[in-house]
C-alpha cells in the first residue's frame, strides 16, 4: 500500500496522457445523451460521488448514482433513453458493474467504462472506455487506481463541456507528488490520537465528500475503525450525536470553494461537543477550528479530491501497521469483490 | 418516541385515506416527466431511498437521489427538464430542501411535496403536496412522520403507474398494527447483547435497504452507537472487515422477494467470521442464519419496509434507555434541522 500511495504521481501523470486525447470522443457521445448515471461499489462508487458533484457543479447536465440491484436482483425494465451510464470498475471484471451496465444498454442507455483493466469485460459492454493507467494494484484497499479514476471523471467532465481548464488538471501529478514526498509531520500526532478509538467520523462537503466517504471506507478496510462517512449536511441530521470525547472527527476541505466555511463552522461544532476535530487541507481557516490538521494540495477545488484523499491513505497505512494489522491484505477482503 | 411508535397504525390509516384520492393528481404530473429526483436530508432520505427503489422496480422509470448542495452551495444550473423533483421534509421548514425545490422548478422540474407540514413553506414551492397525516411529533428520532413518509411514497408509486395493489397497501396498518401491540419478545434478547457494543452495522438490500439505513440512523441519534447503515454490495466492498466479535450485524429482509436469499448468505458469512447476527424480518430462512431473529410485518415485499422499521424502533428506544438516555431528545440534535 505505502509503495502505491507513492507511485500515484507517476499513475497519474500517465493516465492523463492517455485520456486527455479521448475528450473529442467523449464529447460525441455527450451529444447523444441529456444526464450521467453512475454505476459503481466501493471505492469506485466513492469516485462516482466526485463525478456527480463535479459534472453536476460544472457541466449542467444531472448526475447521479443507479442502484445496482435495480437490475441484478430485481431485473427491473427502467426508461434509459437519453442517458449516459458510466460503469466504474477497477478490475473491470466486477459482473454485478458488468451486468448492470449490459442491462443499462438494454434500457437504452449510452454506455462509458471507467477502469484500470485494459480488455476487460466491463470494456467490452461499453460504447466508449477510459483505460486508466495505474498499473498492477497489489494492495487490497485501492490507492492509485482510485486517484486515476478521479482522473479520468475529471477527463469525462471535461468532455461533457465543464467551464473548466485541462492544464490546471495536468498540474495534478505535481502536486500530489508534493504531498506524497513530503508528508505533513502532524499526520504523526494525528494517528497516535486514533488509537484505541472505537470509530471515527469523517466528513466533507460538495466536492471533498467523496473524499470522506474514501477515507472512512479506507480507515473501515485496513484498520477495522468504525469509520462513518458523511456529508456535512447528513451529519448535523442526526449522527452529530455519536460525537464525543471518544469519537473524533476527521474533516476534509478544498483549500477555497463553496463548502469551506460549513466544514470550518462543523469543527467548531464537533470541538465544541468535546470531541477532536483534526483537518485534511481547508487551509488556515480549517486548521485554526481543528486541534490538529494537514495541508491538503495546492489544486483548485474541482481538483482537490485527487490530493486531499492522500494525507488519508498515509493515515490508514500508519494507523493499520501502529495497530498490528497488515494494510495490503484486511481480513475478510479480496481484491475483486463479486456480489452477484 | 415510545407513544409515537404506537400511534404508527392510526397515523397510517389517516394518512391512506387522504392520500390515495390524489392518484390521478399524481398521475396527471407524471404525464408531464419521465423520471424522478429525490430531494431529502436524514429520515426522509432514508425514505427517499426507499423510493427510488419501489419506483424503479415498478414504475420503470429512474428514481435517483439529488446532491442539494449543488443548488446551496455551487448554484449550479443542471438541466433539469422532463424531472419530477420529490421534496421531502417531515416539518417542511428545512431550508436547504425548499431552496433546493425551488432550484429544481428554475432549472425546468415538475415539483411534488411529502412532508407532514401542511401548508408549510414546502407546500409552497411545490406543484403538487401529499400531506401525510402523522399528527405532532414531539420526540426528535422520526418514527411515525417517517413510516407515513413511506405511505405517501408508495402512493407516488401507483401515481406513478407501477403494477402494484393498492388493496395492499390499504392492509398495511393492520399489518403494523401486530407489530407495535405484540412485539417480538426476542427484542429483550437482541437489546441486551447491544450494551456496551462499539458498533453494529446494519444491513438490507433493494427495498429493505433504506430500513437498514434508517435502523442505523436511530441508533446512532438515541443510542450513539456507531451503527453503519450498508447495502449488502456495499458491505462486501470494504466494511465487512470490521464485522467482529465486538461488532455484530442486524440483517433486515422482507418474508421474500429477490433480495431474501443474498441477506440470508450474508448473515451466514457474518456468523463465520465469528460475530453475531441478528435478523429483523427475513422469515425462517433469514432467522435459521442468525443469533437471534425477530418476526417481519405480513406485508408484500414491495410494503415491507413500512413495518420493518418498526422492531428497530422499539429497539432503539429500549436500548437507549437501557443506556440511561433520553431516546426523546438526544444530545446536539432539535427537531428541524437547518444546514444553509
Amino acid at each position: 500500500m505505502d509503495a502505491e500511495i507513492a507511485e500515484q504521481p507517476t499513475a497519474l501523470d500517465r493516465t492523463l496522457t492517455s485520456l486527455l486525447p479521448q475528450i473529442p470522443e467523449i464529447a460525441a457521445l455527450a451529444g447523444e445523451t441529456r444526464q450521467v448515471l453512475f454505476v459503481a461499489r466501493g471505492s469506485s462508487d466513492n469516485a462516482a460521488v466526485y463525478g456527480s458533484y463535479l459534472i453536476q457543479a460544472h457541466a449542467g447536465r444531472l448526475a447521479t448514482l443507479a442502484s445496482p440491484s435495480i437490475a441484478t436482483a430485481y431485473g427491473a425494465k427502467v426508461d434509459l433513453s437519453g442517458v449516459l451510464a458510466v460503469g466504474l470498475s477497477q478490475s473491470g471484471q466486477t459482473e454485478e458493474i458488468v451486468d448492470t451496465m449490459r442491462w443499462a444498454t438494454s434500457c437504452g442507455a449510452r454506455t462509458l467504462a471507467v477502469t484500470n483493466g485494459p480488455g476487460s469485460a466491463l470494456t467490452q459492454v461499453a460504447d466508449v472506455s477510459l483505460v486508466t493507467q495505474a498499473g498492477t494494484e497489489k494492495a487490497v484497499p485501492a490507492t492509485k487506481t482510485y486517484t486515476t479514476q478521479l482522473a479520468a471523471l475529471a477527463v469525462l467532465a471535461l468532455g461533457l463541456g465543464a467551464d473548466l481548464r485541462s492544464e490546471e488538471l495536468r498540474a495534478v501529478p505535481e502536486a500530489v507528488s508534493a504531498q506524497v514526498e513530503n508528508p505533513d509531520p502532524r499526520l504523526d500526532e494525528i494517528t497516535e490520537s486514533l488509537v484505541g478509538k472505537p470509530g471515527v467520523v469523517v466528513s466533507g462537503r460538495g466536492m471533498a465528500f467523496s473524499t470522506a466517504l474514501e477515507a472512512a471506507l479506507k480507515l473501515k478496510e485496513a484498520c477495522y475503525l468504525h469509520a462513518m462517512g458523511l456529508s456535512y449536511a447528513d451529519l448535523l441530521h442526526g449522527p452529530i450525536a455519536v460525537v464525543d470525547e471518544q469519537t473524533p472527527a476527521i474533516l476534509v476541505a478544498a483549500n477555497d470553494g463553496p463548502t469551506l466555511s460549513g466544514t470550518a463552522a462543523l469543527a467548531r461544532r464537533v470541538t465544541d461537543a468535546g470531541a477532536a476535530a483534526y483537518g485534511i487541507g481547508g487551509g488556515s481557516s480549517l486548521a485554526a477550528e481543528c486541534n490538529a490538521a494537514v495541508s491538503g494540495p495546492e489544486l483548485p477545488e474541482w481538483l482537490a479530491p485527487l490530493g486531499l484523499i492522500v494525507p488519508a491513505q498515509i493515515l490508514t497505512e500508519r494507523l493499520a501497521r501502529r495497530l498490528g494489522y497488515d494494510p495490503d491484505a484486511p481480513r475478510g477482503l479480496g481484491k475483486v469483490t463479486q456480489t452477484g
